[in-house]
C-alpha cells in the first residue's frame, strides 16, 4: 500500500467545476509509478530496458466531487497477480476530511519491445517475485 | 446506435507510440455528446438551461491498440435506463479493418445547479421518454 | 492557406466555463496536421519514414473566449522557411460570427531519428519544394 | 523567484517519447499557482471571491527536450506589472544538471465574474501591492 498525494491542477477543472473524470484515470497512472518507485521499481528504467506495461482494463468509480483547491490522497494497493496479469486498486479520498471520492482499479501486463507478452516467473523474476509479495502485503 | 469518427491527435498518442488509454475515456465523452446531438440533445443548451450530467462510473478493456494515423469509430448504444441512472456502452473499432480495439460503459445521472438529483419522469420529462426510446431501440 | 473546423469537447472546458488556454496550442497542432494532409504530407507517414518535427517556438494571443457549444474555424498558413526553421500562422474565429478569438504561430524544424537536423533542401527535397511553394502561396 | 519542481507523468510524453510541448503551457500555470501560493495567494480563494485571471498570451521557446524519468524546476518570476496586465517569466531546468528546457512567459488580467477588468490599483489593492512588490523583487 502506497499513498500518493496530489493537488488538483486548474487545468484538471471542466466548467461543471470540478476535476473532468478522465483526470482520475491519469491520477491513477501517476499513483502506480508512485507506487512502483516506492517498491523500488523506476518505470522509466523498466521503459528504458525493454519492458513496457500497457493497460489492460480501467474503471472507476465517482463518489464525491473533488475541486481545485482540494487535496487528494490517493491509496493504492496491488489486487492482482496471476503470473501474467497484474492489477492494481486505487482509493482517492479528500486529503483534509478523509471522506472517498472515487475508487478504481486497473489491470497491466508485460510486453517486450516487439510486442510479445512476457512472463514475469521466467523472463522478469525480480518483478515477479515484487509482485507476488506486494500482492501478499497488500491483501493484510 | 450512432457511430462517431475520430482520428486520433498526435498529442494523444504517449511514448509508447499509441494513443495514452486516458483518451478513450474523453472519446467516450465526445462519442455521447454525438449521441445526444444525433436525437436532439444539445449538451450545450442542456447546461445552459441548469441540468448536468456528471458521470458515475466508466470502465473500459483495451483489446487492440490505436496509433496516430488510424481512425477509428465509435459505436455508441443507450444500455442502461432506470428512471433515475442512465449509461451508455462504446465500441472503437478501426475504420479501416473493422478490429474493436476497446470497449466501454458509462453511468450518469441527471443534477440540477443546486446539485440534487432530477428524476427525469417527473422533472425531464422530455428526456425521460429520450432514453427509454433510445433505450429500447439500441437493444434491438 | 487551410481552414480546420474544430467544435471544442467538454473536457476541453475549465471552471471559468471557457475552453482552458493550452488546448489553443493542441488545436494548432491539429491545425498543422490537418494543412500538411491537404498538402498531400501524411504527419505519421513522415514519422513512420524517420522524420519528426520538433516544435521549436509556440505563441497564442486570447482575444474573445471559446465556449463549448461554439465552432471555431482555424486558418492555417505557412508564414515561415528560411531553408531550416519553418513555421506556421494560425487565426481562430468563432465559425458562427467570424469574431477572432485567437491568433498564433509556431515554429519547427526537422530532425532524424538520431536528433540530427535535417536540411530540407539536401535531404527532403518534397519538402522544401512543398514548404517553398505553400509560404509563397500563402503569403499572396 | 519561486522554484517550483515537476516531475513528467507518464500521459504526458508524445510518440517522439518526449514531454508533448503542449504540457509546458500547463506548467507554467501550475507554476504561477505555486508562486501565487507561495506569496500568499490562493488561486481557489480568488476564485471563490469572484476574481479570475484570464491568460492573455502566452509563448514558450523549446530548447532541450524533457523526457519522462527526469525532473525539471521551473523558476517563475513576475516581469510586468502595469496597473492593469501582469504577467510572468519561466525558465524550466533539468533539476540534475541544471540545463535550461524551455523558457516562456504569460500575461494576464484580472475579471470580475460579469467579465469587466478590475483595476487592482482600485478594486483589489492587495493584489497591487503583492504585485509591485513582487515585479520589483523579481527584477533584481
Amino acid at each position: 500500500m502506497v499513498i500518493y498525494e496530489r493537488t488538483p491542477h486548474y487545468y484538471e477543472t471542466d466548467q461543471m467545476k470540478i476535476v473532468h473524470h478522465s483526470n482520475y484515470i491519469r491520477w491513477f497512472e501517476e499513483a502506480r509509478v508512485a507506487y512502483l518507485d516506492a517498491v523500488g521499481i523506476r518505470f522509466a528504467d523498466q521503459e528504458a530496458a525493454g519492458i513496457v506495461c500497457p493497460v489492460l482494463t480501467v474503471d472507476a468509480k465517482y463518489i464525491r466531487m473533488v475541486r481545485f483547491g482540494d487535496t487528494v490522497e490517493i491509496t493504492t494497493r496491488v489486487n492482482l497477480y496471476n503470473g501474467l496479469r497484474w492489477g492494481f486498486s486505487y482509493e482517492v479520498r479528500d486529503k483534509a476530511t478523509g471522506e472517498l471520492c472515487c475508487t478504481g482499479t486497473s489491470t497491466h501486463c508485460f510486453l517486450d519491445t516487439a510486442g510479445k507478452i512476457i512472463r514475469p516467473k521466467r523472463e522478469y523474476l525480480t518483478m515477479h517475485e515484487l509482485l507476488t509479495e506486494c500482492l501478499a502485503k497488500d491483501a493484510e
